[in-house]
């Protein structure tokens, strides 16, 4: 009885704490898409506070003893999954003393609102104090996580976004990837040398019809706008909550086709939040398990999917359709080309699935020298242009097109990079486990309709929520623990044999 | 010593408490704004957490420990007005336990959920089970707080919203208005018979253009852009935070006039709360004084400037321009006459200044039977009707036009509909005085410059925080206390002495 009533306690303390972790993440929405400038301070107090009252619920010494109470007890294998979870956040909140959870929370809101300005005028002097900043705070949230927790600094930060992620399993997979891609990424551009160039289809696409074209593929898939939005940003994100999901875009009226599959790519995560099971709405068990599934759900949609000869050649004649578009530019096969095109990029966001890993593996990188303290903030202008030089053979020629791109290190997002190729090796496997289970899957996206594999993601993906780890999810749906393999060859087939290409 | 430390460890604890608060006010916003319905329970969680964090940094009994502490300090005067403020918060949450807190909060959320489809429906019969629980609530509140605060039950609700304000003192003032105005309004009509009638000017007018010229007003009297918005709701308000003025209209594509007027209406909040002075924020001394001020700000910029001939002599051909307006119609007099019209109606936002105290006085006196147990929810509906054929000689055919209309009751703001009135008084009295104290107000005004109007509400009332009582800024800045004498010269003045009605 006492240990029944440990977990029951615990249970109400986890939703409150949820229920706040929620607010935040749609003050966190509000921020990038709805706020004044001359909210930000106010807003930073707010969401420092967030934080505040969520490590105050898990530092609570009442929650350290529940925790310990609990343990001893005979609860079902989904309780203690729930436990360990409650479990792990606990160990994070109590190892950090909660001046530096809000002094972090303050350096990052500070930083985020100057990145806002700094990354359209390609000013990292300008932000070079606030990111000092937010580094130093990172290095001690590092160090003191590393203490608690018994893992290296890295692995300390890694964990928050990626539950059992390790540095030294990610350093053999992109250590796979290191060598096979190089020579890859030359025999694809050899290759597309001599094919016909995908052609840009010309706008201008009024912001008014792209919206409107983006959610009538959201509702194909399965978003649901009772629980749900879409919205733009200056970076793209899926925020809010697993009831009122939050996805935005950003629209460039001279080019429809980067925003779209932004969309969708931003609809495979949402998916996944609205693919939660409902009956353990407000548990730790029943939240979305980590960053590499949540970005395989993304790249699933996004890369497996939509850029498929199948789904484009559903979708080619309504994009056509939507901006009264007519000629070769709009022929399936062109847009296959141009959503198939390989091409060496500055933007991370904008590259293509063939050169994307070599600008997370500089990040990841970087990040770590960053946080071991071999290199210094205002070190990473240079070593990110000398990186991106030796990856993919091109020098960002400004810092807007380089270190200032992304948003994460500047809101304090470190540890999180690696998680995108984790997530795109994810995605591979796991679209291939379900085409193979269910031989439906692919004609029927040819027609737009998405059911066949929303029941399989739901099932093998969705439905676990944090009931089990990444690993367990990923062998359990595709009958391996995560490697290179599937990855390699799903570009092997779509870049080198791929008739149209 | 160690008062001074009271005071400053307060300090930090109620800045933790008001940032708590905005998070609320914004999260509030976003429901009655941009939230997908699916989203109502779980943001119904959020907000009730938010309440029970807020009650329970007030309600620790270090908060009360410090107040007693610092109560024999030696503070400046304003420093003393501060702690007032924080025992007055104090001392209503100490009263409350959390579980009936956030059950309020709980009720209210899924009551104003209902509100929003029951309202369209004029379905009172759906929402009755929801305000019943609401009611419940209220009513332990009330009874609750009226022990502790030594007050009668609806004087402990009303002083959340009009601190200070006491139920005799109203029944006072209505008093006199009661007498004063069907007699009033008998003449109004009488001579309004015998005018040009006001003619509507004919739309569409197109969303994006009432936006625009809504906007255009709002910058002209001094609305600060970069420390707010405007946007959409069922029910226009005005929230969010000092830094960040949340307001709303809803737009009608057949008449521009009555969302104008309620932008320009939202425009007075704002202007108080971006007027707020900058070196208290953060601090309960701070804030807007209470509601009653607050409304007196929204009506002065609405019914006693923006009514004016002169700011619409002003404005009439910004209007016309703004929708390609022409003819009789957009004629200076046309629109004062229309702008000054006076014709009993069902709908509270939407009534003139005649008419408008027979809604308040009304629900006044049926939140007061509910609340003192003489009236229960479900006998609403029959009294509301019945109040409105013995106040204004006109039946709702329907509960949406009746006793749905507005939100205050199934969201919880017992004891809040005086202030309307006390306000509509104060900005009478307030708008006197400032032209009186600066002949150059009204003139500037008729050249749409509003800066010297602004000056003296900053510098009277706006600077004036809740440093002091509402009686005290009120008789600082007019010379006297708060009567009806002002506001029936005005109505006599605009309504029977104007040559153009």
């Amino acid at each position: 009885m006492l240990s029944e009533n440990a977990y029951a306690k615990l249970g109400s303390r986890f939703r409150r704490l949820l229920a706040i972790r929620d607010a935040e993440a749609i003050l966190h929405w509000d921020l990038a898409t709805m706020m004044p400038s001359g909210g930000a301070a106010g807003r930073a107090e707010q969401l420092a506070e967030m934080r505040a009252v969520q490590h105050g619920i898990l530092s609570a010494p009442e929650t350290g003893e529940l925790i310990s109470d609990a343990a001893g007890l005979d609860l079902s294998t989904e309780q203690a999954a729930d436990l360990a979870e409650m479990k792990r956040m606990w160990a994070r909140a109590n190892a950090l003393p909660e001046d530096l959870v809000t002094a972090l929370s303050r350096a990052c809101s500070a930083c985020e609102t100057v990145w806002r300005k700094a990354r359209p005028e390609a000013d990292f002097a300008a932000i070079l104090p606030y990111l000092e900043d937010v580094l130093a705070r990172v290095r001690d949230t590092a160090a003191v996580l590393s203490d608690a927790l018994e893992l290296s600094p890295y692995d300390a930060l890694l964990d928050e976004y990626e539950p059992g992620g390790r540095a030294g399993d990610i350093d053999a997979v992109f250590a796979d990837l290191a060598a096979f891609l190089p020579g890859f990424l030359a025999r694809v551009l050899d290759r597309q040398a001599g094919q016909p160039q995908a052609i840009l289809p010309q706008g201008p696409f009024p912001i008014e019809a792209q919206r409107a074209l983006g959610v009538r593929f959201m509702e194909r898939l399965g978003f649901d706008f009772d629980h749900g939005r879409l919205d733009v940003s200056l970076h793209p994100f899926c925020g809010g909550t697993r009831d009122d999901v939050r996805i935005t875009t950003r629209y460039d009226e001279t080019d429809f086709t980067s925003s779209l599959m932004g969309v969708l790519h931003e609809t495979g995560h949402a998916l996944y939040d609205m693919g939660l099971p409902a009956n353990w709405r407000g548990r730790p068990a029943g939240e979305a398990r980590g960053m590499s599934l949540h970005e395989s759900q993304s790249l699933l949609i996004e890369m497996q999917v939509c850029r498929s000869p199948e789904f484009l050649g559903f979708a080619t004649p309504i994009m056509a359709e939507a901006f009264g578009g007519d000629g070769p530019a709009w022929e399936t096969e062109n847009l296959i080309r141009l959503y198939t095109r390989v091409q060496p990029g500055f933007i991370r966001v904008d590259a293509d699935e063939v050169t994307y890993p070599a600008h997370v593996i500089l990040r990841y990188r970087l990040e770590r020298s960053m946080i071991e303290g071999q290199m210094e903030a205002r070190d990473l202008p240079a070593a990110f242009n000398e990186g991106m030089q030796n990856l993919l053979g091109i020098t960002p020629p400004d810092d807007g097109l380089g270190c200032l791109q992304d948003l994460h290190w500047y809101d304090g997002a470190w540890g999180y990079f690696p998680t995108y190729t984790l997530g795109a090796l994810s995605a591979a496997q796991l679209f291939a486990a379900a085409k193979q289970a269910d031989a439906q899957i692919n004609p029927a996206i040819g027609r737009g309709d998405f059911k066949p594999l929303m029941t399989w993601l739901r099932q093998n993906v969705h439905a676990k929520a944090s009931l089990h780890s990444t690993r367990d999810i990923l062998t359990q749906a595709t009958g391996k623990p995560l490697d290179a393999e599937v990855f390699k060859s799903h570009l092997e087939k779509r870049y080198l044999k791929q008739a149209w290409m």
